[in-house]
């Protein structure tokens, strides 16, 4: 499941596995200008915060190669950077989009002399390092999370923060994977996600691929396989951290934190430190994208809703830090008083990384 | 809305709107046998509590007729009884099916030395009458439960517990209607129910059809309108409620209950007193009925789980007693202990029938 986003050079194209499709059909979605790019994102032909944010990073070269092929004159730099704004704002919710333009836009603005030719190669080995870096990112979440989770586990889990959701492994699922590959044995339970069925259709299948025990339940289901015993942890990725911990991802997350606070279920966050945002100082400053009425009133050709009916589509939502028993990083698993312990990992990160 | 159950004399057959093809098709569903009455239970042509009572009632009729029909020799009672047997097995959970075929029983051992002729003509009376009184029933909880709600409410329903669901104006919907009716302003956000969809699919078009106000809401979303203080109350039905006040209702009321609780919106469960079962001492001894894996699996023709995965299809979940703002039923709004308000009223409605 690591060939779901691949740069082709032979193509000068990345080549997406077209998620909407699965577990159906499995379908390769050709990228090769900036409106390819973002239309992938808004449609979700890609999702998942660290996906989107190596989607993105590609989408910058691909921007630096599309101004080129317009012409160089006097404006590229201009017209470059119009195109990484259209990229940065083609989703609102998930903050590793914007990250990863700002990323790219930084190793642009560290050689501010170099001409489109030069940009379009850094962008394009910065984007290839970011994907290589995000796998061992996961790998390290992964190790970090399992040892969160005992042999004999069932784990709930709600969207895709899998495979696909990522450059490879995953920050939800890779806690699973990983723990599965230290021995223990884990079973999950899918929650199908409405209104895209992620859980359904991603997880699932993902899981199914890689042998992993699952079972897809509705959403509906929480309260009740909570209250049978069915669930020793909840794991989840997310789409921003905000400064104080509280988490966005997608939408159905709270409720499913609210009902294992009431369980007394622990609910784990997973998420590379690129998804935690210090300017995003709590959970009420995080944008929440609406999204098509389609996606409710129908699922494939079927409508579900009768027509002229109103639909809410929010498709993310908030969980308060105080309902979020750790949040697992590659730094290692962040506890309350998140405040200090997230200030703390993001300037360790950078101490490392810098220096 | 109250052409959704039909008896028709001249056909001597159930006419049943098939709530498997609404909101898209509105077509009839013809039920003349006793296999006939058990394959619109259990494949949901039919569904909602109080729809279940009256179309066993009828299916109690429909089985002396099949008796009849099949040779009236000296076992015929023995053979009446199994068929009745058989309508009250068809679904585990709603108590209205089991209350409304021992009703019917009742009438039949009033009169012990009938021929199985006055046995039917009796049993379509009773099933009648049932049926014009589940109307009456309704409008009194209606009248009750609008007394709840303040004018401009936005009210979250649940699956589908308005006309379609009972002979007729419906109880959690009933509400509704009676507060609109009493010229108060109400809205109504419909949880989509899945897997069935019967919020999507009956609740937002019997809403439609009446020109109420109506906006659907994948199952995920609770948490996050009741966090923008979108929801002023909560109003679900009931297939069975226990002596102690618990209620089991479709699943994913409990954790919309659990919801609620958080964030202070009053939670409320309308129902019949039919629908209370003093023989039911808590919500633990509520059978849960497990349904087919395809509802789960497929929307329409579209597959949205991987093949070969397991799911989970509990049809139903308990609310506990302590989470119930109120049961409104028809003869007033019961309040915590529900153990005294239930018994008071169980004795009230019996006094009142016996008297």
């Amino acid at each position: 499941m690591t060939d779901h986003i691949i740069f082709s050079r032979e193509q000068d194209a990345l080549l997406l596995l077209d998620q909407r499709k699965l577990p159906v059909v499995r379908e390769t979605f050709v990228v090769k200008s900036v409106e390819d790019v973002i239309y992938a994102l808004q449609t979700m032909v890609v999702r998942g915060a660290p996906a989107i944010g190596v989607t993105a990073a590609y989408g910058c070269y691909l921007a630096a190669r599309e101004v080129e092929r317009e012409g160089v004159d006097a404006d590229w730099r201009e017209r470059l950077e119009a195109k990484l704004t259209a990229i940065e704002n083609a989703r609102p919710t998930a903050v590793n989009l914007a990250w990863a333009v700002k990323a790219l836009r930084g190793v642009w603005q560290a050689n501010p002399r170099a001409d489109l030719f030069e940009v379009a190669r850094m962008f394009l080995g910065a984007a290839e390092a970011m994907h290589a870096e995000d796998v061992e990112i996961n790998k390290a979440i992964g190790r970090h999370g399992a040892e969160l989770l005992k042999d004999g586990d069932r784990v709930m889990t709600h969207c895709n923060a899998g495979a696909l959701a990522t450059a490879g492994h995953g920050t939800a699922l890779g806690v699973i994977y990983s723990a599965i590959e230290a021995g223990k044995k884990i079973s999950v339970i899918a929650n199908e996600t409405r209104p895209f069925l992620q859980g359904a259709r991603l997880t699932a299948y993902e899981l199914q691929c890689a042998g992993a025990e699952v079972q897809v339940a509705c959403d509906n289901a929480a309260a009740l396989l909570m209250q049978k015993g069915l669930v020793n942890a909840v794991v989840v990725g997310a789409d921003r951290v905000a400064a104080n911990g509280d988490a966005a991802n997608k939408i159905g997350t709270f409720g499913v934190a609210i009902i294992a606070a009431r369980f007394g279920v622990p609910f784990y966050v997973a998420a590379p430190l690129s998804t935690i945002d210090l300017e995003t100082p709590t959970g009420a400053d995080i944008p929440i994208e609406e999204r098509p009425a389609r996606e409710v009133t129908h699922v494939g050709e079927t409508r579900i809703v009768p027509e002229n009916v109103e639909v809410y589509n929010f498709a993310f939502d908030v969980t308060p830090a105080e309902l979020i028993a750790g949040i697992v990083t590659e730094a290692g698993v962040l506890r309350a008083p998140y405040g200090e312990s997230i200030q703390d990992a993001k300037a360790g990160r950078k101490a490392k990384s810098g220096g």
